[in-house]
């Protein structure tokens, strides 16, 4: 189960709205067959292990490390796969609260006289499925918050210089957890101020995350780096109700999709909404870089999953600008907490890891 | 060396002005003396390693994790001691920086014959003697800086509620940092918002190491807990030129003493004068646990030595009050900057440890 999570994680953030699912096909102690949902999210991961397999599956034990679907979608179900191939036995480690499947594959599967065991390593697939789990019962994706700030939580002197707080190990870090994920996303503020890509570069990988852009007036740069590449990497603007038409048109000419989002009382994007918005599109795993009010704005309306800070060893003092903008927490006991789940050196920069409680 | 090392750290926060330093004598493989710097700074490692060592030191090796002292001052010199004791060979890891020493007690046990190395665990030495060798060396106290924050690097709410960011955990280990050095320090607003004691507690320890409060016009709430216990635990006050005189004689009546500092074109207590001026005081180790003010000029002045983070795993919004106050850095490039030495979790919180570049 554990090599079934581990080749599920290698379509980690192209399987969308799929979940990334790892199968392993062992017949007398060997591995015959091996899988993983494909990029797009077909062929799912069973298929592929039972190609691998062929006759030897029959008969043998395969590891998934999800329920496997019982519905024809774009492909037929697995589980049917599963007791053509002639299965002895099916572990997984979850069932996929999907409400086309929702127990009905693990059904299907003993109805076929299979022996079927579920919940193995539940919690590791949990994680390893948290945005897609999180997309079928919460209609929302997971959403992953990264802080790169120098120790005292600035993300920026006061005059705007932000290049580099981190190292080179950090940034690279940044681009490897993009890659991990279905989406970037950033507020219309760090959008303008830094003219960023938010493009996966250095890695090798060829594959771009969709790159989500919030601006509820949709006044982003019509230069810059975002509008030079919305045809060749996928663009998605969220904006709010009343921003200019001309302006929607005019980035949708450009290849851009718009999104409209509902707006709260203070004119901003409505962060329930937004990632409402996000899911219905599809997505099961966002990766927000910032800036500082749409970090407060998710942690404000305690939607970041899972918190990733990177600590630079150096101070830039209050007048710096903040990583997370106001919250107006009446009291402590009404913050956002998370525990923390990993702390390490990241070349000259501290790495730490919190998942939300 | 080691174990010297070790004995040595037993009186960190104790022996100011002296080093705390450590001795152990072995003859033939076998430990025979043992000794650290007593509380107050004296007696002297060596004498009480020699006092255990009895005529077993006779040709014995000691090591010290400092060099012996060649001088008469509060206790006679120790190289004379080890030299009177016979012993057959000294082994330190420094010289001592102290020009009354400065090298004169190694070539006093040389010119009697005794072998000397020097330089073993250098390095690990003058990181343990770093308070001492800078207020041999610069005249000033080490410095270390405490930051005890939210994971966006706030110590309160906008409302100025901050108990509890941090966990038990945490403030156990502050109290813990705080009898290992030999003052706490804050700074006049930390002292009016929390009414601190500014004691070790909680740790068995009956030493406590002076408290510090800095500010410049003297402006210090006359009831609570640091007006209260000024006649038990040392306290000093740092105060600007222009203090209220009335204000220090009621100071000075109450127990406190009272220390006039240069001020800054801004009225704030110049930080170089001030860490001067506690180094002339004796003070060989200063504990800073803020606020945001004191920190800032601290840390403008690359004054801070040390620093430790304790980041807890919550957000508080902009609105919070900063660990670093206002820094007025032109340019990104002017940040003092630190090496990570040291993370790990510390209960749910994270521990992250700094040192100065």
């Amino acid at each position: 189960m554990a090599l079934a999570l581990g080749l599920g994680a290698r379509g980690k953030g192209r399987t969308w709205p799929n979940p990334a699912v790892g199968c392993v096909i062992v017949r007398e102690g060997r591995i015959v067959g091996r899988g993983w949902t494909a990029p797009g999210g077909r062929p799912h991961a069973e298929p592929q292990a039972l190609a691998q397999a062929g006759a030897l599956a029959r008969g043998a034990t395969a590891y998934v490390s999800l329920e496997p679907c019982s519905h024809y979608g774009r492909t037929p179900p697995c589980a049917e796969a599963l007791i053509r191939a002639g299965l002895g036995r099916v572990v997984t480690a979850l069932e996929d609260p999907d409400p086309r499947v929702a127990g009905r594959g693990h059904a299907m599967l003993r109805a076929a006289g299979i022996a079927v065991e579920t919940g193995v390593l539940a919690e590791a697939a949990a994680r390893a499925h948290r945005g897609f789990l999180l997309s079928r019962r919460e209609g929302r994706p997971m959403l992953t918050l990264k802080l790169a700030t120098s120790f005292d939580g600035r993300i920026a002197t006061g005059s705007g210089e932000s290049r580099w707080i981190t190292g080179p190990e950090a940034r690279r870090h940044v681009h490897a957890l993009r890659a991990g994920h279905d989406a970037v996303m950033v507020g219309g503020g760090t959008a303008r101020a830094d003219d960023p890509a938010l493009t996966v570069r250095g890695l090798g990988i060829a594959y771009q995350p969709v790159r989500v852009v919030c601006a509820a007036g949709l006044d982003l740069p019509e230069t810059g780096q975002l509008a030079a590449s919305a045809r060749t990497v996928p663009l998605w603007l969220c904006h709010g109700p009343d921003a200019d038409p001309a302006r929607r048109a005019a980035w949708e000419a450009r290849g851009a999709r718009c999104i409209g989002i509902a707006t709260g009382p203070d004119g901003r994007l409505d962060p329930r909404a937004l990632l409402a918005a996000l899911g219905t599109a599809g997505l099961t795993r966002v990766f927000c870089e910032g800036g500082g009010a749409l970090a407060a704005a998710l942690l404000g309306a305690d939607l970041v999953d899972e918190l990733i800070g990177f600590t630079a060893g150096l101070a830039l003092g209050a007048e710096g600008r903040p990583a997370v903008g106001p919250m107006a927490l009446a009291h402590l006991a009404d913050a956002p907490r998370f525990a923390l789940s990993e702390t390490r050196p990241l070349g000259p920069d501290l790495l730490h890891v919190w998942t939300r409680l």
